[in-house]
């Protein structure tokens, strides 16, 4: 049952992802409206340069008015994907007040204003679908707040941005330090020439604010998320991570407290183990872990980023979408009934690796120990290195409070004996 | 906005499937009703041995008459985990035709009879998910059918059988025989007492058909895919594999024909690189990976079965079909549009591992060779190995159809200076 009046669908952007879904709506035109049921028609594409001439794009669809064109009021579907908070937002609640349902790749104004969104298109009885603003092509926001909408998620763990794992990953594979790791990432693209967002971990600290939204039915604001870039990672944090049968990841977390009264969101570096399924993820890719009380360990691997990647979770949202208004529903919502609070860093609980650089002299362990066990933090492991006069001690903890280490570390730097905290880092994934 | 009447389930079937979905309804009826709009009452359980005492579930839910079950009229969702063709075929489209809509985790039945009954689903306007009918936890159903559905998907390549994987992992890691790690598996309750349906690979065949279906919008019925099981699978070829730098799964591979115009679907083990994700996948653990046109490779992680992964899966569904009750609306149906003729294994192109016995004399490496090409089939490697007077050749071919590879390996049975063929086993993932 074929319906014969095309869905309109608008186009915010017409870059990298936005020219891709363009193309992939006229070549696979057929399959679209088979698999929604009614035709979809491009009625119009917001850009900034309209003088660029972009192929397969009727230039008469082309405007510079975006916000003429969210007015319009017979468009069924706005996909923006601008980017950015404005001109975004404004666009967006305005395409709902005007009828149509909205498909964004927009992760960092899903991740500071998604309750408000959520909120017109539900006072519109509208649509918002965002599967593209987290981990790309990955199917992740769908398969969270649907199929396991049955299920209890404990933790969201993942590697959410495609620049630093590459450059990560070349520091791992060759011995580089991060400026060479990152200089290459930009020669090859996969770097902007500002990296302050992915390496700074903004990028990623906003992923995880909608990964624990969704996963914990729990609004998770960006402010919420603590974030830690890793520019800071050496290589030698890399020969230590794999003294310990380790590698260095910067990482998405979004953990339920074990009493499951509150969550945590953060993103940093961290070592993981090699044997976990998270190490082996190579370059650019993404993959985020799930773990849940009834499904156990799941992992999504994939494409984190790219115009193809993008597009084809623009265009999965954009079926899912275009279905619904046909049949005049609309997909699940804002789910945020379980209104946990959210913890700051210092009751995060999880390992530690600590390089310290002592004086080379008897009862400085002693010392150090000591004072490891004044905050009530537990040593597993104490590996002591001596190099002219000079000594490094690696401690690494058993699970301990964030505030505990961060107390720990305070009072290693008052005495004598320490020269210096060469590195702390996270232990996680065991 | 909570609707206060309950949306009435009905289970059928009260086993290690069951009786978790039981639980979970009850331990998290208010995260459930909260994420659902309304609540959810279990109204009435069908099992055949009402006797067995099953905590949790009220006694006066319990009857062993599933026909005047899902008959009642009343009931908004049938949850099918009884397994098997009849009765529960019967049981389904009865719901239907009563009013309720369905989950199921039945891959024999989905496989075999999945076009009937989407279109007894759609006759009487109701929802028929099966997500847990394919790797147990995995989101795989919902991604393929609903996060793709904008995408075009060219091979989707899995472990979709976790005992065989726990079997095949045992015989890699410890150098075991089939038959050691078999018995291994069984007293880990890895592998039924008779183990038929999975080592043979028709769970497998049933869960490629699924897929196959979802993946092309073409009906694939576990008449038309090839299956091959891990019976035969040797120490001696995990001693090959290693040297070639593969390890040994069963798949469950579904292609597109380059051309696009044919598909295919089949199950026999093979070796892989052990650079490749599925190679690393351990135990029972199930993964999927799927390639598309824009999205690109995705991996898909996580426990194949087991009660709660499975009830995890079934629950995800149910929220899902309790949602399109209240709003009236129904999700995406069966998708068969493009009906895609499935084409036969012999018209699958791949490349081959052989082994020969042959005799180790001058001239013989001439004779195998010109076998092969007279096939058209190239040779990508050769090993010669003496032994004894006997000689062992390990020819690695390049892509060649199965049809093909059997002509070639029927004319080298007939040779004189072949004394046998010890194995072909196909080479993926490359």
């Amino acid at each position: 049952m074929m319906r014969t009046r095309p869905l309109k669908v608008a186009l915010l952007g017409c870059g990298v992802v936005g020219s891709e879904v363009a193309r992939i709506m006229t070549t696979h035109a057929d399959d679209l409206a088979q698999r929604i049921g009614a035709p979809v028609e491009l009625a119009g594409v917001a850009v900034r340069r309209p003088s660029k001439v972009r192929e397969g794009i009727d230039p008469g669809l082309v405007t510079t008015d975006a916000t003429a064109l969210v007015k319009r009021g017979d468009l069924d579907v706005v996909v923006e994907v601008i980017g950015g908070i404005e001109p975004a937002r404004t666009l967006i609640t305005t395409a709902f007040e005007h009828g149509a349902s909205v498909v964004s790749a927009n992760k960092a104004l899903l991740a500071q204003d998604g309750a408000a969104l959520h909120a017109a298109a539900e006072e519109n009885g509208k649509d918002l679908y965002y599967e593209a603003a987290v981990a790309g092509a990955i199917p992740l926001v769908r398969p969270l707040r649907e199929s396991l909408a049955g299920d209890k998620i404990n933790r969201v763990m993942g590697i959410v941005n495609g620049t630093t794992n590459f450059i990560l990953d070349k520091m791992d594979s060759t011995g580089a330090g991060y400026q060479e790791a990152l200089d290459e990432a930009t020669a090859l693209g996969y770097a902007e020439a500002d990296p302050t967002a992915d390496v700074e971990g903004f990028d990623a600290a906003a992923k995880a604010a909608i990964l624990a939204g969704i996963a914990f039915h729990t609004r998770v604001r960006l402010d919420d998320v603590y974030r830690e870039g890793m520019t800071e990672v050496t290589a030698a944090d890399f020969r230590s991570a794999k003294e310990m049968g380790c590698t260095i990841k910067l990482l998405a977390i979004c953990e339920r407290a074990q009493d499951g009264a509150s969550v945590t969101a953060r993103v940093h570096p961290a070592m993981i183990p090699l044997t976990h399924p998270l190490a082996s993820v190579r370059g650019a890719y993404n993959a985020v872990f799930v773990e849940s009380d009834a499904a156990g360990q799941l992992m999504f691997y994939g494409p984190g980023a790219g115009g193809s990647p993008t597009a084809s979770a623009v265009l999965g949202d954009l079926v899912a979408v275009c279905r619904n208004r046909l049949s005049g529903a609309t997909g699940p919502g804002e789910s945020a009934y379980a209104a946990l609070p959210v913890s700051p860093m210092g009751e995060v609980v999880t390992r530690y690796h600590i390089s310290l650089d002592v004086a080379d002299k008897p009862g400085v362990l002693a010392q150090v120990a000591t004072v490891f066990a004044e905050h009530g933090v537990s040593i597993d492991t104490v590996r002591q290195q001596g190099k002219d006069g000079e000594a490094s001690l690696v401690v690494v903890t058993h699970r301990a409070s964030d505030a505990s280490l961060t107390g720990t570390v305070e009072a290693l730097r008052k005495l004598d004996t320490v020269r210096g905290v060469a590195s702390i880092m996270r232990v996680e994934g065991e």
